[in-house]
């Protein structure tokens, strides 16, 4: 396809790419070698944003493309321009999102082994081994079976390991050589040369009614994809659905455009194109409620989606929902009401001093992407219960930290009713495990949880079945209990398991099941609420408290559910605050590539997040369980934005919201043209911020 | 058990048992360390051979056994006594077999890696790494899931990793350091602190009658088990079975005594007690066809088993047997009626020159070991065909160099009529593989074979099953025809392969079997004939022909069934002529822990072994295969032996047959009390030699 990456192709598209690869037996000797090494770079004019990359005559940045264009889409329904007319109140803003880096702890590395027979085995902490291993043979004419890919332990992720980045370098190095090839990105090389979030730009017109609910939505966004086109065919759709996944509108028009530029790539990360939709739709939700004089959280609760309704990632009316208690439970350990009673609603008329406010968000989010057309996502499992007693799970689901292996460890133990320790679940390795689209979209646990809970009952009726026979009972009739099989009302006809499967074993009978994920799609909610305190003199912003609710179906292990929030809340807080990767409009280079100038918040930096853990429990999940990874770090942005429009009645509408751009937005000075446009349209209502 | 290994008890057993672990850093500082620790040795008395550990006040060297005892196995059939009396002769010998040692080309050597949930992962050459994983796991008290085993890429084994030896040691280490450890034997630790092949003596008696066929034979079998029980117990049997499994031999009287002496362990060695057996077993049918005045082919054809007959490994009566047809050939090759006819026969009346003569032996083999009461002979697999039409076998089968994988590779790709090249096998995992029992006892193949076609038949099923449903046919009518299904009878209703299997995993289909080899075991035969030149100066014998006449049931792949005979004779020609580990009788030491002492041949020390391949095949077998690793190895010895009785008259009955033993065996010298015992018993008949 125009636009995909190709190895060492001759065209430097971004600074950060490689343009040769150095093999050497030591570090020192491949650093020396690649001083040495001199490249002849004929330069070309560089397109270093999306407003230029828009132009009719910028330089082209790949063939066999429109523009620079990598991808459009489209989304109409009913008539906006009527309901527009006939809204109570119209708004028109830009927002503008940043480069958000995945700043995982382990930078960037690989190591690749060529096999006698041709093949390769790549140790990569690649999201997705059975998908990297498609890529991989494709891109260099091998077949699947002489790709094998292994997840070594994973230092964090958060997307920046769902795309190769050192990994196709280091396969054509080994190919070569003959060699096992080592390959480890600097801190910079990773921050500069794998992939980060897009950055978007929103034209939003909204028209709203007198109780605060969208009727109609007009939608203009413009992506930035960088100089590849990686992630952006389906980042794209994720922008489109989330902004109007979470509320019944019955009216819009929306456009979502990505450009290419010659700027690092843009892929995937943790929230994939949610983050930004939602820094835009929910700040506008409250700006508009401002205007309409309704409090933000009657509007949401006004037009969210309910039980039955159908949504943006299944052809399935929604089963469950626990986004109302979410939004309860939420807004009362933030204390709302108290906080936004009418009265205390700030009046910016006093320009020094401390502003305290809240703000929130909530929204409806996947459990991987089943049910979207032509996606593959599949999730299979394999239990063996051993002649012990322990088993051992293999699934490709990959452990980023995300401790979903213990996850699936207990769902196959209670599956089978055997104790967590005698489970062990494999490393993800493609020779290993089933197919396995790996971690992203919020699926590990949802998908490759019912494929284990699946595969763990098989294994569980074979033992059955086989024991029905030496009891001289029906299998429907046996039950585990502790260490022994049991004839249900016959307590004296039993037989320990430990013998059962022994027997079993010296038969040649194997005790295995295999498990698919069904083609399912939980919805997941969340709601967050923060406050926080602004200096109103320098526009410093001190987030004082988070609470994140959120509906994870169940919580099959809560301190793994708590971490989850927690952590996705505080990435989502430098999101919200400090982070981005800024692109010297010169050159091209990025100017903070590394973690002095690129900054990622400490624990100190941020309140400690409150959870409430809401289960609304999915008839679809292993044991009731929807995705948890993502909606919480889809929130923090413009709860904070929200709270800040509280507490000073300022907006601020570009990421990372910085002191300088609070403090603009709070004087009505503009900073940088990015207030620039109309505050608001003309319509049948008068509020405007 | 009483016998069994125990790690590090505080008893030193024999010369080359590990007395402590020294673990560090490098090489370097381990052999320093290991120099510096002093080890107090309480001195007890040694028994060194099956004579002294006979004795009644022999010091025991195990608690919990009778004497020294490792083991007594008896057989009786018919009347022996009253055969002896009615036969036409009768003769008894005494046969010495020697301590051969594997001489593998890679030392003992294994990786151990301390996982952090508590277990190990253990990368060994072993043979078979399932059985390793449950001994291992009992051992270190570890759950079976705790162990994973990996056989690295092997450089030989010939039952030298059919054991455990590094293996514990460095699992310990790992366990008390917690960290990875690396254990690898010198040549010198190989040939002294792993397990040889068994010493045996055999006192046998037989009756024959006037067509030289055996009507009568009683034995008494002293074997020399080492310093622990290791295979012992399962060697005995074969020795046993294998006196009388050949042949039909109406009147039995066996006993197989096993005892334990202070010196190296006796363990696993390709033909495992097979050679030993047929040594002795074969030499006396020679000896006494002298004796009758019988051609010994002839005596053999005569008394051979045949289809029908039931035999030692398996309760259903033989299949198909290609035993008449390696007589035949084999005889034909190397012109036996020419040689034998009786006018050539020698007379040793001239002491110097040159003698030539020819000899041959036969065997009835199995093909693994299922069949046997309470044995585990396992072998299951799974095919996988991925999206891109290429498959992956797992298959714990071992590829000691047999090339086993390849002829898997080739088994799958025939069965799913597919390009070899598009098949991959897995390594021998456990976390990957079903449980295989492993490389032995000629099954790898055969076992491992019936569970890959059944694999890949399932698979096939599978796939065609689903172009059914595209092609809208029944799936009994769909074929492969190269990379396209078609409709039999309908050339126009076809699919590509590769589109079906694409669009089956867009739709999470997962094409896969899973296969397991039936409880079968399939008799392989064998016969092997010698021609030798003896120089009646020196005792020296050159062997100038030997053809190795097997039937293998179908030559899947047929260069490496011939390298297999070619390496299973020349390893028998070692054991014939030179090998054997020499014990110091003071002080238990190896005398010949060395290649420069221990006296492997070299491929310049033989004659290019002459093969044919026979394909009587097996209803059972994979295509029709059968075992084949082993027979050849067990034939050359007394081939050898009897060409040197036919070349001078003089029986050789102790291996190896060394120049000094020859000579001493041409001169009637009595040269270390080997033929001391009495040469033949008064019978009906007369002959002796």
């Amino acid at each position: 396809m125009p636009g995909d990456f190709r190895l060492l192709d001759g065209t430097v598209r971004h600074v950060g790419e490689p343009a040769a690869v150095v093999v050497a037996d030591s570090d020192g000797a491949a650093v020396e070698a690649a001083v040495i090494l001199e490249v002849d770079y004929e330069p070309l004019t560089a397109v270093l944003d999306v407003d230029q990359a828009r132009l009719e005559d910028a330089p082209q940045i790949h063939q066999g493309t429109e523009g620079n264009l990598a991808g459009r889409l489209r989304r109409s329904d009913g008539d906006v321009e009527a309901a527009l007319a006939g809204s109570e109140v119209v708004l028109a803003h830009r927002f503008v999102t940043s480069r958000q880096k995945q700043a995982q702890l382990e930078p960037t590395c690989c190591v690749v082994e060529p096999r006698r027979d041709g093949g390769v085995t790549v140790w990569t902490p690649h999201q997705a081994p059975h998908r990297a291993r498609r890529t991989l043979a494709r891109m260099f004419g091998l077949g699947l079976n002489s790709v094998r890919v292994v997840n070594p332990l994973i230092g964090g992720a958060f997307g920046k390991g769902d795309g190769l980045t050192a990994e196709p370098y280091a396969v054509a190095a080994a190919l070569v050589t003959r060699r096992p090839i080592k390959l480890r990105y600097s801190r910079h090389e990773d921050l500069v040369g794998t992939e980060a979030r897009h950055p978007a730009v929103f034209d939003l017109t909204a028209g709203l009614d007198v109780e605060g609910r969208i009727i109609a939505l007009r939608g203009r966004v413009t992506v930035d994809a960088g100089a590849y086109l990686s992630h952006t065919p389906r980042v794209l759709p994720v922008i489109l659905t989330q902004l109007t996944a979470t509320y019944r509108i019955p009216n819009v028009d929306l456009e979502v455009t990505a450009l290419f530029t010659n700027t690092p790539v843009s892929g995937a990360f943790r929230g994939y194109g949610g983050p930004q939709a939602a820094f835009a739709l929910e700040h506008l939700i409250d700006l508009g409620a401002r205007a309409v004089n309704v409090d933000p959280l009657e509007a949401r609760d006004r037009m969210r989606i309910r039980t039955g309704d159908s949504w943006g990632y299944s052809q399935r009316p929604i089963d469950t929902s626990g986004l109302e208690e979410c939004l309860r439970l939420g807004a009362e350990a933030i204390g709302w009401s108290g906080h936004r009673t009418k009265e205390l609603w700030p009046r910016p008329s006093d320009q020094t001093g401390i502003r305290r406010g809240v703000g929130m968000a909530c929204v409806v989010w996947k459990s991987g992407i089943a049910g979207k057309a032509g996606a593959v996502d599949q999730s299979g499992a394999t239990v063996v219960v051993n002649p012990d007693g322990s088993a051992l799970v293999a699934s490709a689901a990959c452990d980023l930290g995300t401790g979903i292996k213990t996850t699936l460890a207990q769902i196959c133990a209670e599956a089978l009713g055997l104790p967590i320790e005698s489970v062990r679940v494999t490393e993800s390795d493609t020779d290993v495990t089933p197919y396995d689209s790996g971690a992203h979209a919020s699926r590990s646990l949802y998908r490759a949880g019912q494929a284990v809970e699946r595969a763990a009952l098989e294994a569980k009726r074979e033992i059955l079945t086989y024991a029905a026979d030496l009891l001289e009972a029906d299998p429907g009739d046996l039950k585990f209990d502790g260490d022994r099989i049991v004839v249900r009302g016959a307590a004296d006809r039993s037989a320990a398991l430990f013998d059962v499967l022994e027997r079993g074993f010296r038969e040649g009978r194997r005790f295995e099941g295999v498990g698919t994920a069904p083609v399912e799609n939980a919805p997941s909610f969340a709601a967050q609420f923060a406050e926080v305190e602004v200096d109103l003199q320098t526009g410093g912003v001190r987030v004082t408290r988070l609470v994140a609710a959120q509906d994870v179906g169940k919580a099959i292990n809560p301190t793994i559910v708590e971490g989850q929030i927690q952590g996705a809340v505080h990435q989502g807080l430098g999101y919200a605050l400090t982070e981005d990767l800024v692109i010297d409009p010169e050159t091209g280079t990025v100017l903070n590539g590394s973690f002095m100038d690129y900054r990622v918040l400490t624990a100190a930096d941020g309140p400690l997040v409150e959870t409430i853990v809401v289960e609304q429990e999915d008839p679809t999940g292993p044991f009731g369980a929807k995705g948890a990874g993502e909606p919480s770090i889809i929130l923090t942005a413009p709860a904070v934005a929200n709270a800040i429009l509280h507490a000073t009645g300022a907006s601020v509408r570009k990421l990372p919201m910085t002191p300088e751009r609070v403090l603009a937005a709070i004087r009505g000075v503009k900073l940088g043209g990015e207030q620039a446009e109309p505050g608001a349209l003309a319509g049948n209502g008068s509020g405007t911020i």
